[in-house]
């Protein structure tokens, strides 16, 4: 088998065995095919598709490509949740304790963050004491225990899938949807999980611009999971402003225990609510969505959803009592207030804009390396529809002191925010949701 | 500019400025654009293809890649000629000296052959004393002198098209006109000529293997030509059989000779003839191509075109007495029969397999190192259309010793000629011409 060869059949549009796929990612791994025939074949790739085959086969051989996370020792079926990521994105913190709450066991390791804000990693360490290394064998008895763990990501998960990603970012061949979907179940198949919910944005804050790439993406990824075996669901929301209104490590923590209470933001909620339904019901724990969701609703009311989020933080060595009183999260010695330069209604709110205002408070890291600085951070005060006037107050900034960069960044948040004299329409918050079943649109 | 976004202008189906094409090719030229980049770009434009200024653009950037031949000193429109390669292909043999008894100039550099058959710089050296290493200024000085120089290639002509030529081999991006265009006509006009005639082979013994591919090659080419201002005209000729008779080093020669004195293959000559006179019309010694035609034939008849030979072979130290006497040239000890084994009319001849007869036979290089052995090679008895009998001669092979090497080669060939009951169809050699003012279906 020549690589040239498979380059060639798929840019004349012919199939890819799995066996053919399998030699070009295990070759690709070894260093035996290069960077410059991935990249040409990636290319082939973008113009022709692949079938749902191909495409489960490229899976299967990147998630075999390094460690295997093995889950059996934990009973039950154990459902991963995966967001295709956004600004101020705290549905982990919420979802984790709330479908474990129910019985879901969750196993679920995490990232941190690079870029615009910290990771869940990130966010579970702004709380005093949380230990996100644990021994995968404490880890196995901690989901056994309570039902619940989330660490830092270990070992060598899908190095293929790291190796190609990097390759595609620097030649154009990012927008492939079977590229695309193939990396994101890549991990979680090697991750373990029996199911995966995936949280899937839409919009100009997002990687998908429109609800039918959005919906083509998902059927992708749901169609993996039906070839490999991982049921497998996609809810496609709305990423057009940032969720809740807190963006920032700490700030993140207390709008989820907020949210655990049920007392959180109503589009944060309602997007908890349902992943976790979906999450519920391939668990095996609820007949159907609506059943799940509504249990899942008196888990926030009756506290329990809480009470499960203070023993995982306990297990894992962190500061329960926060949940309680949220005061004792790390604070910033600074607010200060960001002005509406104008009156009339917010129509748009540029997350990713936001995010980056947050990352130069500190919030996130712009190298590897970087600290974050868990208090700071931004609370949103005003949201895409809510009318403003001249000098009302749009966000509260976080911060350690008010020096030049606080100026900086407030004036980055004006020009994200885009006021209009017209309310703009209303934008629903839930687009679609795709099983095994189909695509529906709310 | 980033090379990322020129893929993904490319991918999308944008057109590269002069300015972006040259980035690429000099940026990859010395290292800061890798492989992987240009594989995905070659991809790209596999599947979108280039506007023909587009292609001009990318032919100029890759011409400047490296040295550049001035022809300037040498009086009169220099008009080179190219052949994408063919089988006994000994027409620059014929028609270097043909073209330059009527006054075009022939300042030629030439390479060595790697592969089947030896290039035109080894078929000369198989005349004893001939040099093809000449300075600069001697190339440029003969020329003057006697209108005629053919030398090896030397210098840095166009590295950008050698790196990406290699590139596109392991990648499955050679089948692209446009790439494939802007390869040739790079290296012609760092080569310095003022026009050029491309001999362009279709059929199943070449790259091309329908006429509406090669046209479409054709008409680009002629198109970068008249996009940079080198006169540019293409012959479209058939390969489904070796040119001539002769297929090895000497024998090509002595063939050569025998088409110069007016006594050569019909095939052969025919062809040279076309292709000389449209370099005799863009050099400006003839009004039409039928005129040129016809002042070529007499020039054959009269000696003049032998002449002009021998004035050639004695100016770069060769023996030009074997102009009167081809037995001076190297000759194989054994002269072995290859005969058909079933009675019929030869359908069909493969080039390739016969091509790499000869290269076993010891005519051509397997590697760059290898030493070729002038002497041997194979005269073809019998060509297409012609009837066999069981047993007859099909081609008369010149070795050096009746070996177990010799039985092989033997057999190669018996299953390179197609022999069937019915009188095959005639096939036309020459089937198209393409230049500035259109394409021409003989």
């Amino acid at each position: 088998m020549r690589a040239v060869d498979l380059i060639q059949k798929k840019r004349d549009g012919g199939v890819l065995t799995a066996k053919e796929l399998t030699f070009l990612v295990d070759g690709y791994c070894d260093g035996g095919i290069p960077d410059y025939q991935m990249s040409a074949w990636a290319m082939a790739v973008l113009f022709r598709g692949m079938t749902p085959q191909e495409t489960a086969s490229l899976t299967l051989a990147m998630a075999n490509s390094g460690d295997q996370v093995d889950l059996a020792p934990i009973a039950g079926i154990k459902v991963d949740k995966h967001s295709t990521g956004g600004v101020g994105d705290k549905t982990t913190l919420i979802i984790a304790p709330l479908v474990a709450s129910v019985g879901v066991p969750v196993a679920k390791m995490s990232g941190r963050g690079l870029g615009h804000t910290g990771g869940t990693i990130d966010k579970l360490e702004s709380i005093a004491g949380f230990q996100t290394e644990l021994s995968r064998e404490k880890f196995l008895e901690q989901v056994n225990e309570i039902g619940l763990s989330v660490i830092g990501q270990s070992g060598n998960l899908a190095p293929a899938d790291k190796k190609l990603y990097a390759l595609r970012d620097v030649t154009a061949t990012v927008e492939s949807i079977p590229l695309i979907a193939s990396s994101v179940m890549s991990k979680k198949i090697a991750a373990g999980a029996d199911a995966i919910v995936l949280d899937v944005k839409t919009g100009s804050g997002a990687f998908m611009k429109t609800v039918e790439d959005s919906e083509k993406l998902a059927q992708a990824m749901v169609e993996i999971g039906t070839q490999v075996g991982r049921q497998t669901a996609a809810v496609i929301s709305d990423m057009d402003q940032p969720l809740g209104f807190a963006i920032g490590n700490a700030l993140e923590v207390r709008e989820a225990i907020e949210t655990l209470r049920g007392r959180g933001p109503a589009d944060l909620t309602e997007l908890c609510l349902t992943l976790g339904a979906h999450m519920v019901v391939l668990g095996g724990h609820a007949e159907n969505v609506a059943e799940a969701k509504e249990l899942l609703r008196q888990q926030l009311n009756n506290g329990q959803a809480l009470e499960k989020f203070k023993q995982f933080i306990a297990a894992q060595g962190g500061d329960a009592t926060v949940a309680e009183d949220v005061t004792l999260l790390p604070q910033a010695a600074e607010q200060v207030e960001v002005k509406a330069l104008a009156a009339g209604f917010v129509s748009a709110i540029d997350a990713e804009q936001l995010g980056i205002a947050a990352m130069l408070l500190g919030a996130g890291r712009a190298t590897k390396e970087a600290l974050i600085d868990y208090s700071v951070g931004i609370m949103i005060g005003k949201k895409v529809g809510d009318p403003v006037s001249e000098g009302e107050t749009l966000v509260v900034l976080h911060t350690k002191a008010q020096d030049i960069a606080v100026e900086e960044v407030a004036a980055k948040i004006q020009s994200a925010y885009s006021i209009t004299a017209e309310k703009p329409a209303e934008r629903p918050l839930l687009l679609s949701v795709v099983t095994t079943e189909g695509t529906n649109r709310y």
